[in-house]
């Protein structure tokens, strides 16, 4: 058993002035202050029956009222349960019984989906109701790294949803080797603006307590105002997925990066090339990693200084993670994750056994040991008895001329069982030049059969493509064959 | 269980050509380098019949076969018993008994004392026989943190020494939470001159290979070679006691401090106002800090921030960890401390219950929570009834024109029980200005009743004083009372 005080009433007790929260706005949130907004949300959980190992589901877009939330809970040793605020009502009522949620705290615009839920009795607590005075409750000082403190749903590009069990342990854990690995500076302030039900954001928030470091609360991406933070607000880093880092380019484009903006940690599966060598030579120092919500996020990086000589790889596994590929040296086989940060397992599903965890992603590492990813094992595609890994053909599709996004899915066919689709975004997109790239850079067996134009690639709420839903789109008839 | 890989194999893959130990003289070894060197050397313990589990001492200064000792050891899962080099014959047989030590590895100057050694079967093996090709046994290539990594026999100012247990986990939460106080800065590099057989050179060796971080190999502190370290070498943190700083005071005096010389981490017990005055006023970046063998180094610190506004303080506890005072608030109390950092217990002993450890050490926190420490326990003095602390009068006492150190420790008196004797080193000393001064800063049950000088304080290779050996001094006729 390993514990230790309370993150946040610890950095409210080291550095009680200290910025916790910072907003574009020039307003602050400082460390003893958010101890404080915490323990009085606390109380009030309690007074509404919250009590230790309950399950208290949180359904909000990134706000205060969330993260006074989040520390609320665990100061009542409750587990917070993060339901993405784009689900359906019936993805909810699923998550909500699958999870045993007792009550669920919500933003006012999710109203009208809490009122529409069938899951029985689970008590609504708006924010509205969770402020005033209340008679303080006993409150957690101390952390044990072994409870629970999180539930997080995969988000289910595939398969039913599971909720991954995190313990403070996988959220120290994760925080600390990201600082083994990215160095933690005194002025270091990270702008929070993924979403918080997911790990990506969750994770940032827990960086903020762990090392006493400013968070920089932002609603949503905007590529212009984590411009506007770096230039004049002093943020050092911000976390994106590839379609933001496209966004940032664009502005920076046309501006200038501060020496003070050190890390723009991209996640959420590969980049193009094209978009690493432009971020590259305005010099955007791009951290690409490796991660998801079963390892708490990040748990391999490749640092900038890397990036050129291993364009496109996501570097090696943090300081107490490991990484290995099933399969023979230099082959592309399941990647496979150990260390502290990764989950444990889902609630109510059995326990792995073992010290791997199987992550369902394909990879191979090169000859110095540099992870390179193929793709989702479910979404290989097998035609004619090779394995095609739809990355590397995407990788191809967005240098043509035109193309600004592409992915590509299995489809059916009776003579080779499956065959590659290619669906691209962009303008003037010639198919000819589409088959010449194809013919220079890939055997013809991963050449796509068909090439699809779409307006948008659907994309879940961490902008992961949703392979199945192009599927579907073909079905429905909304693609065209380019000509 | 918390298992990650081995330290030193991780930095090896993932910074193979980043220098682990550098040397004055410009001369380098990378981590692959070390890495390969410590499995060597694994190979040739395991030849010479060293186990999983075995109790090996290391009988060394600081050199190289000293760091390849600790790792060699760790590879083969065998446990580091680290010995004094000053130790006398018969309490290094006192210590090999007691911590079971199997074989001894020694350097060449030790010869002489380890064929002395009366203990049984201990293997002598000095480093000249741990070089050459052996077959490479299997390597521990996971490290747990439960697991017990090192044993230290505590410095023995006062009882008899007891071997406290280090795990990995107490070295690895040691090396994480300085971090999170101090900071990582990826050109980091920190100078090793206190004994690595203690607790204050062996943790700066931790956390070379913990961060990655490049540490500056010094066979002994020398100012001089400090200051050059920091001007033309890049180090940018020094460990070091009190009266390392003021030597090292003296040398910056008559030279500039550059700006990546960013910390200075002052332990050992209280420095003196005077001294920290004088740093401060010359730019250096002294944290003082509060730790000992049982809390693996470091456990509390005070940021250079708060030096002048909290003089004197030992600071805050480490994030991780958390400090206590047996008393009411704001008075003086023994000091008790938790966190991962903490020993389990020591070797053979029955293990404390519960989760603090008390230190021994009095002190006593103001308004705002700042540590300030008042002395061991056993050195307080009880003078008619009255607690007295002899950090307080020493502290007055330094401030006397002459006085360049100063000690204090109580005497038998028929009267009053104990009655406060001070010792005292530097030129021109009067009597009168001693006593002038006392008046003015102390109550009178303070004031010294005898006031002796003496040509050198008596310290322990930590550089602590020994008050028992003042005592001694004084009963052999030793110290003569200044006029």
């Amino acid at each position: 058993m390993t514990t230790m005080p309370h993150w946040l009433s610890k950095q409210a007790f080291l550095q009680p002035e200290y910025p916790a929260v910072d907003f574009p706005d020039g307003s602050c949130i400082t460390f003893a202050e958010l101890e404080e907004r915490c323990k009085r949300k606390a109380a009030a959980l309690s007074f509404h029956g919250v009590k230790e190992k309950d399950h208290i589901a949180i359904l909000s877009s990134n706000r205060v009222a969330f993260i006074e939330s989040v520390f609320a809970l665990s100061y009542l040793g409750a587990r917070a349960v993060l339901l993405n605020t784009r689900l359906t009502i019936r993805e909810l009522d699923y998550q909500i019984h699958d999870g045993d949620v007792k009550a669920i705290i919500y933003e006012a615009a999710q109203e009208e989906k809490v009122e529409a839920l069938t899951a029985g009795d689970v008590s609504p607590l708006p924010f509205h109701t969770l402020t005033g005075d209340y008679t303080m409750p006993e409150m957690k000082e101390r952390i044990d790294l072994e409870d629970v403190f999180t539930l997080m749903y995969t988000s289910g590009t595939t398969g039913a949803p599971k909720a991954v069990l995190h313990t403070y342990g996988n959220h120290w854990h994760s925080a600390v080797s990201s600082a083994l690995n990215l160095g933690m500076e005194r002025r270091d302030k990270w702008i929070l603006n993924l979403p918080m039900f997911h790990v990506s954001g969750f994770s940032t928030l827990m960086k903020g307590v762990i090392y006493g470091m400013t968070i920089e609360h932002h609603a949503r991406f905007d590529a212009q105002e984590v411009v506007e933070s770096i230039k004049h607000r002093g943020a050092t880093m911000v976390s994106g997925v590839s379609v933001m880092l496209e966004e940032l380019v664009e502005v920076f484009d046309r501006d200038d990066i501060p020496g003070s903006f050190r890390c723009f940690l991209l996640g959420g599966g590969p980049a193009t090339e094209k978009l690493l060598n432009r971020a590259a030579s305005l010099g955007i120092p791009v951290f690409q990693t490796y991660g998801m919500t079963e390892t708490t996020s990040q748990i391999a990086t490749l640092a900038p200084a890397d990036a050129t000589r291993k364009l496109g790889s996501a570097g090696k596994a943090l300081a107490t993670a490991s990484l290995h590929i099933n399969a023979a040296e230099g082959e592309i086989g399941e990647i496979l994750v150990a260390g502290p940060m990764v989950s444990g397992g889902y609630y109510k599903r059995d326990r792995e056994e073992g010290l791997l965890f199987a992550t369902g992603d394909m990879g191979y590492f090169d000859g110095e040991g540099f992870l390179y990813l193929s793709g989702r094992k479910k979404e290989m595609i097998i035609s004619g008895g090779e394995n095609i890994y739809p990355a590397e053909i995407e990788n191809v599709l967005v240098q043509v001329p035109g193309v600004s996004g592409a992915a590509v899915t299995g489809m059916k066919d009776e003579k080779w069982g499956e065959v590659p689709a290619a669906f691209l975004t962009g303008k003037d997109i010639k198919r000819d030049e589409i088959l010449q790239y194809c013919e220079r850079h890939l055997a013809r067996y991963k050449h796509p059969a068909y090439v699809y134009r779409v307006a948008e690639l659907p994309r879940n709420a961490s902008n992961k493509v949703l392979k199945y839903k192009l599927t579907e789109m073909v079905k429905a008839g909304e693609c065209d064959e380019i000509e």
